[in-house]
C-alpha cells in the first residue's frame, strides 16, 4: 500500500461509512448509530437523530436494559441487534455506552447503564458479546469519562487516578476484557488535561497494554483535536471524514519526519483487521422476523421495569371495573431517547389499546390527555376532563415523565423535577380519586414530593417500541414486575455526590466526590435516598437463606465461591435479582461501605428454591492504589453481604483475604515513627532503634509512667517523623544516627 | 555581627527564648504559649502543656471568643493578656490561632475561632490588636491549613488554589493586614507538598509580597525539615532550640554558597527588629489585676455562652424551690483545652456555690455527680443518687460535654457523641424530670440525639476560669444570652463536608469540598443542620427593618455603605448579633449561596432602636480567580442579606456591581462558538465570520428553521469549539480559515 493509501484508510468516507481501496479489492464497510436500535440514514446524514432512518426495532435504552439486570437477556437483545445488521448491511454498531452515570442531570444516561462499574461492565459485555455473535461489530463508547452533555467537546473532566480506575475505567474494563468490542469510541472530552482522541494513557497504557484490546478506535464523530497526535498514541480512524483534511496531515507528518511510518502501520493493521472481520462475517441475504424481534422488545421491556410502589397492593390491577387512563404519555409515549440514538421503530405499540388488551372486555377504559406534551403550561381543559374521567371511575392511571425537550444528547437537565403540568396533574386528580397508579416515562431520575399521592408507581423508563404491552402485562399481573434500579434515585438533586461539581466551571470539571459516586456515597454520608440503588419491587416475596463461603480464609490470589438460597414463598411466580456486595472492615485507605461483586437474575415457582453461586476473585476484594499504580488487596477481614438492594442487606458471613503482594514502604526522615513501628516487617527492627532514641530527647524522657498514660504524649510520638527526634532532642540525636537507621532499615 | 552570630539568632536560645548576643547588648527574649491564657513554664519545658506554668488569668478559649461576635471585647482580652506578659516579662504570646475548623473533629478546634474565615480573621485582628496595644508581640497560627491533629506533621493538605485563598488563607489575611502580628507561626503539614516551614508560596509571595506582613517567621515546636531551605524562603526563627545544629547548617551553607549571605542577613535584620520592639517597649515593674481580670474572663464567658434551646422559656429559672445540679463537669470544671494552651488559673469558680449564689437563699440547691469523668461507663450508685435527687426538685441542670481525654491538641476525634455515661444521665434523668436543662462543656460540636429530652440547652464551650459565674448569670437572668454559633452543629457527623476525605489517606488530605466549608456546605446542599452558623437565642426578641444600601448600582472600585434598624421588642435588655451576607445570584464559577461580609454586636434596652452601619468593599464581592490569580468582582446583581443567623435571613436588598476589570479571554480553536459569542467585546466581531463557516458545514446547513427550533442543535453548537466547524464542513471550512478568525480576534 502506498503511504497516501494508509492514510486514506485512517479517515472516514462519508458520515457513516470506513474508506475502501479499490485497487486492493478492500471494499467500504457501514458503521452505524444505536446500541438499543439500528440507525441506518439513507439520504442526509448527522449524528443527533435529526434527519431520518430506515425502520429498526426499537428496544428499551440502555437505562431499561440496565434495570433487567439479566445478562443473557441482553445478550439476546445483542443478538437481534446484529441479525439486523447484517439484514441493512451494516459492519459496526455504534454501542453500547459504558459510561457512569455520575449525575442524574447528564442528557444521555439513557444511553447509559448504571452509576456501578460492575453492573455496567457485565451489562456492556452481554450486548458486545451478543452483537458481535452475529459477526457484526461494536463499538463500545464513550472511551472515557464522558459523563456529561455540557460543553462535552472542550471540557476537561478531572479525576484522580484510583478514582479514575475504580469508577469511570472499571465500567469499560470487563466489557473490553471479557467480550472484545471490535472498536472503542474515544469520547470528545479531556481527561486530566488531554483530549480523550489523543490521551495516550488511556488509548495505549490502559486500553491496550493493560486490558489487551485488540480491535481499532474510531474517534466520536468530530472528537479529533490534531490528527497526527490522536494516531501517534491510538486513535485509529477518524470519522466522520474530513474530507482529505485528516489524511494530508498524516501524509505530510511521515513525509517530514514527526510521524514514524511504522504507527501508521499499526493503525492500517488494526483497521484492516476489522474490515476483514467484517467481510467474513457478512452474511448474504441476511434478514430478520420484524414481529419476533417486537415480541423480545416487549419482553426485555417488562424485565427493565421497576416496580417501585404499591400500597395496598393497588397492583397487580383486577381485571373488573372503570380505568381510567390518564396523561399524553400514553398516547404519545416516549419510550426512546432524543440524539444519534434516535430510531424509526419497525411498529409502535399503543398503550391504551394494549391496557384495554390485557384489562379485557369486562373493563371499561377511558382516556383523558390530561396536560399538552409540547409546554409545561397548565391547560385547564384538558386538566378538568382528566380528574372527571378519574372521579367517575375506580382507579387512575397517569402516565407522566419527561417530555423529549427535557432530556437528550446534546444538553444536560439543570433539575430533576417532572413538568409542572405532570405534577399538577397528580396532585388534581388525588384530590378526586384515591386509587392512583403513577407509570412514568423518563430515561433518568426524577424527582417525587408527589409520592404520597400515588398507591403504585411504576417507573417504566424508555420502554422502546413494545413499552404499552409490556406496561399493560405488569399493570394486570399477566407478568410479575422484575426489573430493579441500576441508580439511586436520590430524594432531591443537592443530595447527589457530584452536585457541587456539576457540570464544571468554565472547560474542566472536577470529580471531587471521588469513589463516592452512587450508592458508595448515599451509604457513606447516610443520606436516605427516594429507592436506593438495586431496589425493585415484585408481586410475590423472596426468602434468603444458608449463606456459606466455600473457605473462610483465603490467599488473595485464590477464587473463592459464595452459596446463598432463595425460595419463592408468596403464590405467584417471579424473578428475583440477588446481589452480592463486599465490604472491607479495616482499611488503611478509604473505601465504601460495600461495592457490588456479583448478581444473578432467578426466575422462581412459588415455594421454588435455588440455590445461587457466585464466584469471587481477586478484584472483588482489590482498590486502586495509587502508589503501586495498580489493584491491591489489603489483608484483613472483609464481609460478604447479600441484599435485595443496596440497602436491603439479609445476609452477611466475614471471610479473612490475605495479600501475597509484599509490599513494602519505603522510609524516610519524614515516616512517621507510628508508621514505622506499625509495619509488620520493619517495626520489630526498628523498635529498640527508636527506643534508644527516645530517651536521649528532653520532651520525650520523662516519667515513663506519666508518658504511658497520656493520650497525647502517644499520638504525639505516632505522628512524629523520624526528623523530629532530632528537633526535641536538644541535640542529643543527631541527623547522622537518623540517616543511618533509615540505610539499615531500607536494606 | 559575625556570622556565626547571625545565624546564631535564627534559632532558639532553649524551648522558651530567643537568643540574644551578649556582645552587642542585645538580650533574649521571651515567648510563651497561649492564646487564651499565659503559660509560662519556669521548670521543665515542653510544648504540650505537660509541666506546670506560672499562674495566669485563664479567659475562654477562642471558640468561646468568637462565639461572642464582640470585637471590642476580643481586643479587652488581648489587652488583659499583653498586661499579664508585661509582668511576668514575656515578650511575644504564641496565639491567636486562625485556622478555619474545618472538621468538628479537629481536636484543636477549641483554640480556633471559626468555619467563615470573615469572622476568624477579624476576630484574631481583634486578638493581636489588644495584645499588641501593650508592647507585647503575637505570633498568629499555625500557618497555613493545619486543619487537624492527625498526622500533623507529615500529612499533605492538598488544597485547591481558590479553596486555598477564599477559606483557608482569607482566615488569616485580615489579621496581618489590620493588626501586623509581630510574628506569624508556620503549621507544621505539609501544604500542596511543600512543609509550611518551606513554602515559599505561603511564606514570602503570599504572606509578605502581597499582604506585606513585616514581622517575622517562627516554626511551630519541631515543625522545621529542612532547615536552610526554610530560611531560603521565608521562615526566620527555628524553634525549639536545635543545640547549634540548625545555625551550624545555616554557616555551612553560606560558606559553601548555596545560601546568600543576603537571605540570612534579611532574616537577622526582620528578628531584631521585634527583639528591638520587645525591648523598647518593655515596662518595668508591669503588673496586673488579677481579680479586675477574673472580672473580665467572667464577662466574656457570658458574652460567649449560646442558648441553644428554650422550650417553654424554661430560661431564665426562676429563684425558688429545688434545683438539682448533676454532673461531675458542674464540680471539676472542664473550663480550657488540652495540649500547649492548658494553663493554670490564677483561680476558679466553683459552679455549684456560684449557681447557689445566684439562685439566692430562697432555692435549695442539690448536687450529684451522676457519672464518673475519667471513664465512659455507667456507675449506677451515681446515677441512682443523681435521678433521686432530680425526682425529688423542681428543676434538674444537667452538666455534660466532653473531658479532657475526648478533644486536645494532639490528636482528633473519631466521632461526635458526648460519653456513654453522660447520654445515659440525660435519658435516665428525664423519665423522672421533665424540666431539664443542660449545659454543655466542650471545646466543639456535639451530637444531640438526647435534644427532645432537655427543655433548655447552653453551649457554655470552654468558659476559662470564670466560667461558673457566667454560667450562673446566664441560668438566672442576671445577664441576658447573647453568643451566637462561630460554627455549624450538623444532625450528625456524615453531614460534615469534610467526611468523605478527613483526616485523609497515609499522609495526604486532599480538601475535596473546597470552598464549600462549614454554612456554605449546609446551605448548597440543603442539609439541615442542628443548629446554623451565627444561631443563637436571646431572653428577648429583636426585630428588623428599613434595609438601605447606599447606591443601587456601583463599580467594583467603589465602597458602599448598608444600614439596616434593629429594635429590642422584648421586655429586657439584650444584645443582638447583627450578621451581613452576601449572595453573588449569576456566576460563571461555583460561588456559595451567601458569605458573611458583615456583622456587629449591639446592646438595646427594651423599646431601644439602633441603626447599624455596614462598609462593603471590593472583598465583599470578589470570588478568587485561578487564571487571573487574584480576587475578582464578576459583573451582576448581588443580594445584600441581613441575618439572625445564617439560616434565618430577615431582610433582603438587591445591588448591581459592575466590574473595572477588562479581563480578556484568548481565543484559541477549542474556544466553544457559545463562549465566543457570548464574549461583550469579542461577540459582536466574531457573529459575521461563524455565521459564515456555519453555512459551508453538513451538518449545520439544514433546514435553518428546523435548526433554530432544535435546543439540541442549539446545544451542540454553543458547545462546538472552533475547531469543529473543519470537522463537520466536509472540508468546506479550511485550518487556515479557523486560524485567521482566532488571530483576527486576539489582536
Amino acid at each position: 500500500m502506498t503511504l497516501e493509501e494508509k492514510a486514506s484508510l485512517c479517515s472516514g468516507l462519508d458520515f457513516w461509512h470506513i474508506k475502501g481501496i479499490d485497487r486492493l479489492g478492500i471494499p467500504s464497510i457501514m458503521i452505524t448509530d444505536g446500541p438499543h436500535g439500528l440507525r441506518k440514514q439513507q439520504k442526509g446524514a448527522d449524528h443527533l437523530g435529526l434527519f431520518d432512518s430506515i425502520p429498526a426495532t426499537c428496544f428499551p435504552s440502555a437505562v431499561g436494559l440496565a434495570s433487567t439486570w439479566d445478562k443473557k437477556l441482553i445478550e439476546k437483545v445483542g443478538v437481534a441487534l446484529g441479525e439486523e445488521c447484517q439484514a441493512e448491511d451494516v459492519a459496526i454498531l455504534l454501542g453500547p455506552g459504558a459510561n457512569i452515570k455520575r449525575s442524574p442531570l447528564c442528557g444521555r444516561n439513557f444511553e447509559y447503564f448504571s452509576e456501578d462499574p460492575y453492573l455496567s461492565s457485565e451489562m456492556a459485555a452481554s450486548h458486545i458479546s451478543g452483537v458481535q455473535s452475529q459477526g457484526v461489530g461494536t463499538s463500545l463508547k464513550h472511551f472515557a469519562a464522558n459523563n456529561q452533555e455540557h460543553r462535552r467537546m472542550s471540557t476537561d473532566a478531572l479525576i484522580d487516578e484510583r478514582t479514575l480506575h475504580e469508577i469511570y475505567l472499571a465500567s469499560f474494563e470487563n466489557a473490553v476484557k471479557k467480550a472484545q468490542p471490535w472498536t472503542v469510541m474515544c469520547a470528545y472530552n479531556k481527561i486530566n488535561g488531554s483530549f480523550a482522541s489523543e490521551n495516550e494513557y488511556l488509548l495505549t497504557d490502559v486500553l491496550r497494554d493493560t486490558w489487551g484490546f485488540e480491535g481499532f478506535v474510531v474517534s466520536d464523530w468530530g472528537a479529533v483535536n490534531e490528527r497526527v497526535k490522536g494516531l501517534e498514541v491510538g486513535l485509529e480512524l477518524e470519522m466522520p471524514s474530513s474530507a482529505g483534511i485528516g489524511e494530508a496531515k498524516i501524509v505530510e507528518a511521515v513525509r517530514n519526519g514527526s510521524l514514524a511510518e511504522e504507527k501508521l502501520n499499526l493503525s492500517v493493521e488494526r483497521i484492516l483487521k476489522v474490515i476483514l472481520m467484517a467481510i467474513d462475517n457478512k452474511k448474504d441475504n441476511a434478514n430478520y422476523d420484524k414481529d419476533k424481534h417486537h415480541q423480545l422488545a416487549r419482553e426485555v421491556a417488562r424485565e427493565s421495569m421497576v416496580l417501585l410502589k404499591n400500597e395496598d397492593e393497588i397492583l397487580p390491577l383486577k381485571k373488573e371495573g372503570i380505568i381510567s387512563v390518564i396523561g399524553s404519555l400514553a398516547k404519545k409515549p416516549r419510550y426512546q431517547g432524543g440524539g444519534s440514538s434516535h430510531i424509526i421503530p419497525t411498529k409502535l405499540d399503543n398503550i391504551v389499546e394494549e391496557i384495554q388488551k390485557s384489562a379485557g372486555n369486562n373493563v371499561i377504559i377511558q382516556y383523558a390527555d390530561g396536560y399538552e406534551l409540547d409546554n409545561d403550561g397548565v391547560n385547564d381543559n384538558l386538566l378538568e376532563e382528566a380528574k372527571e374521567n378519574a372521579a367517575n371511575s375506580n382507579l387512575a392511571i397517569v402516565f407522566v415523565g419527561l417530555p423529549e425537550r427535557y432530556e437528550s444528547e446534546g444538553y444536560d437537565r439543570t433539575h430533576l423535577s417532572i413538568p409542572e403540568n405532570h405534577r399538577i396533574l397528580i396532585e388534581e386528580i388525588a384530590k378526586v380519586q384515591d386509587n392512583i397508579v403513577i407509570v412514568l416515562s423518563n430515561g433518568a431520575p426524577v424527582e417525587m414530593p408527589w409520592i404520597n399521592k400515588a398507591k403504585g408507581i411504576v417507573e417504566a423508563y424508555l420502554g422502546g417500541q413494545a413499552m404499552g404491552g409490556a406496561v399493560a402485562d405488569l399493570l394486570f399481573g399477566d407478568v410479575n414486575p422484575s426489573g430493579k434500579l441500576a441508580e439511586t434515585f436520590p430524594m432531591k438533586l443537592q443530595d447527589n455526590p457530584s452536585y457541587l461539581n456539576f457540570p464544571g466551571d468554565g472547560d474542566s470539571v472536577e470529580y471531587r466526590e471521588g469513589i463516592y459516586v452512587g450508592y458508595r456515597y448515599y451509604d457513606k454520608k447516610e443520606v436516605e435516598p427516594l429507592f436506593p440503588f438495586g431496589f425493585g419491587l415484585s408481586y410475590t416475596n423472596f426468602e434468603y437463606s444458608n449463606l456459606i463461603i466455600q473457605k473462610k480464609q483465603i490467599k488473595d490470589t485464590e477464587n473463592v465461591t459464595v452459596q446463598v438460597n432463595v425460595k419463592n414463598i408468596g403464590d405467584i411466580s417471579g424473578k428475583e435479582i440477588v446481589q452480592l456486595y463486599v465490604k472491607d472492615n479495616v482499611s488503611k485507605v478509604t473505601r465504601p461501605q460495600k461495592e457490588l461483586k456479583g448478581f444473578e437474575k432467578i426466575e422462581l415457582l412459588p415455594g421454588e428454591e435455588k440455590t445461587i453461586t457466585f464466584m469471587l476473585d481477586y478484584r472483588s476484594f482489590a482498590y486502586y492504589d495509587v502508589d503501586l499504580h495498580d489493584w491491591y488487596v489489603e489483608s484483613g477481614e472483609f464481609d460478604i453481604l447479600i441484599g435485595k438492594s443496596s440497602k436491603e442487606i439479609v445476609l452477611s458471613e466475614k471471610i479473612y483475604v490475605e495479600s501475597a503482594n509484599n509490599k513494602h514502604r519505603k522510609i524516610h526522615r519524614n515516616t512517621t515513627i507510628g508508621d514505622l513501628l506499625g509495619d509488620p516487617l520493619l517495626g520489630p527492627k526498628a523498635k529498640p532503634f527508636i527506643k534508644d532514641l527516645i530517651k536521649k530527647s528532653t520532651v520525650f524522657n520523662m516519667d515513663a509512667d506519666q508518658n504511658e498514660e497520656s493520650e497525647m504524649m502517644e499520638a504525639m510520638l505516632n505522628y512524629l517523623p523520624l526528623r523530629g527526634l532530632i528537633n526535641f532532642s536538644g541535640g542529643a540525636v543527631t541527623e547522622q544516627e537518623i540517616t543511618t537507621i533509615i540505610d539499615v532499615l531500607n536494606e
